[in-house]
């Protein structure tokens, strides 16, 4: 399999999590997204989006969407499960997930910040992104503080995990102070397993970091 | 259960259709979201995001995130299944619905149309709503297109479609032209099924269209 990514990219690095927990091995190509080679034509034809990551699998069909792409890697590979079992489980997990990849990062990534930069300056870039993700951020800890650690659930990472560490890079990067209690216990814990460590953009081929 | 919703919010449509698809009845509880109801504290503590929609279980449990939603739904109710059974396909699925759940709908929505409008005014506003969402369906047609039909991927209705047909709403309040050819097929197919019929907007009981 081959997974189109950039060591910053906050979507790639959860798919990168999540191989590593799996332990399945992918070459990897790199696009670097502040010069724009997502838009190129070669890559719109792997993914029309234009957008990071893709996993194109050994038959050549592609897969886009980071949550997509790692529920399918659950699939094929079933353990360890980055799902509770139970229906109810399943969904706060994943409601948890999208949290952060549906209403956090799609709302403050390079492609949207460009165009509030474009609208209203800089610092006003700055302040939308520290905006989107605190509010986001602040919802995610008044829901997992009610539930069992010290994972986002439980004793296993989840999907919730692998949503929650490269937004936290993400938000630090922004200069939001990460101070949320259950938040930090669950990053915590993911930094105690190596394909946390070893997915993190500066331990990336293409990093510049 | 209680689904509280709004009659226009897309996400609550998305899970209207599912609900109807499984023939699951429910309450229904309407937030007013252009009079800022769902930042009432009332409901903040059932969904401290205090977006739209939730489902409140009978043992008390709330789930948020529409496509989490459904996915609990699809799994307690199995028949008919918004998902295909291949894991390949599930992806493919999962991926499509992704684009309009994480980078259209969240990027236009009520929320954060109005920080763009108080940065660049109403105009600006509109172009971002409509850039947004041609931009993603551009991107769902190009994947489609190669999908077997009529609906987005096969000859049942799924999360996709699902996803798809409150977005085309949208795209039509903001001026968008539909005429994406699978698309359109796609729509066409959905609304011979009563269930996608009765979520639309103006068939709730808060409709004011």
């Amino acid at each position: 399999m081959i997974l189109h990514g950039y060591f910053r990219s906050t979507a790639s690095w959860r798919v990168r999590i999540a191989l590593g927990l799996k332990g399945i091995a992918v070459e990897q190509r790199f696009h670097h997204l502040r010069k724009g080679d997502q838009r190129s034509p070669d890559y719109l034809a792997v993914n029309p989006q234009g957008l990071l990551p893709a996993l194109v699998l050994d038959d050549g069909r592609v897969l886009t969407q980071s949550l997509a792409i790692i529920e399918y890697l659950d699939e094929l590979v079933p353990s360890p499960a980055l799902l509770p079992k139970e229906p109810v489980d399943r969904a706060t997990v994943r409601g948890l997930a999208q949290i952060i990849a549906c209403d956090v990062h799609p709302v403050q990534n390079l492609k949207i910040l460009d165009r509030v930069r474009a609208l209203g300056g800089a610092d006003a870039a700055a302040q939308w992104a520290r905006t989107t993700i605190v509010e986001g951020l602040d919802a995610f800890e008044a829901i997992i503080a009610k539930l069992p650690g010290p994972f986002c659930f439980g004793e296993q990472p989840s999907l919730a995990d692998i949503a929650l560490v490269p937004q936290l890079g993400n938000a630090r990067r922004f200069g939001v102070d990460v101070q949320w209690q259950r938040i930090m216990e669950a990053e915590q814990s993911c930094l105690q397993i190596e394909a946390f460590r070893s997915a993190a953009p500066e331990q990336q081929p293409d990093s510049d970091i």
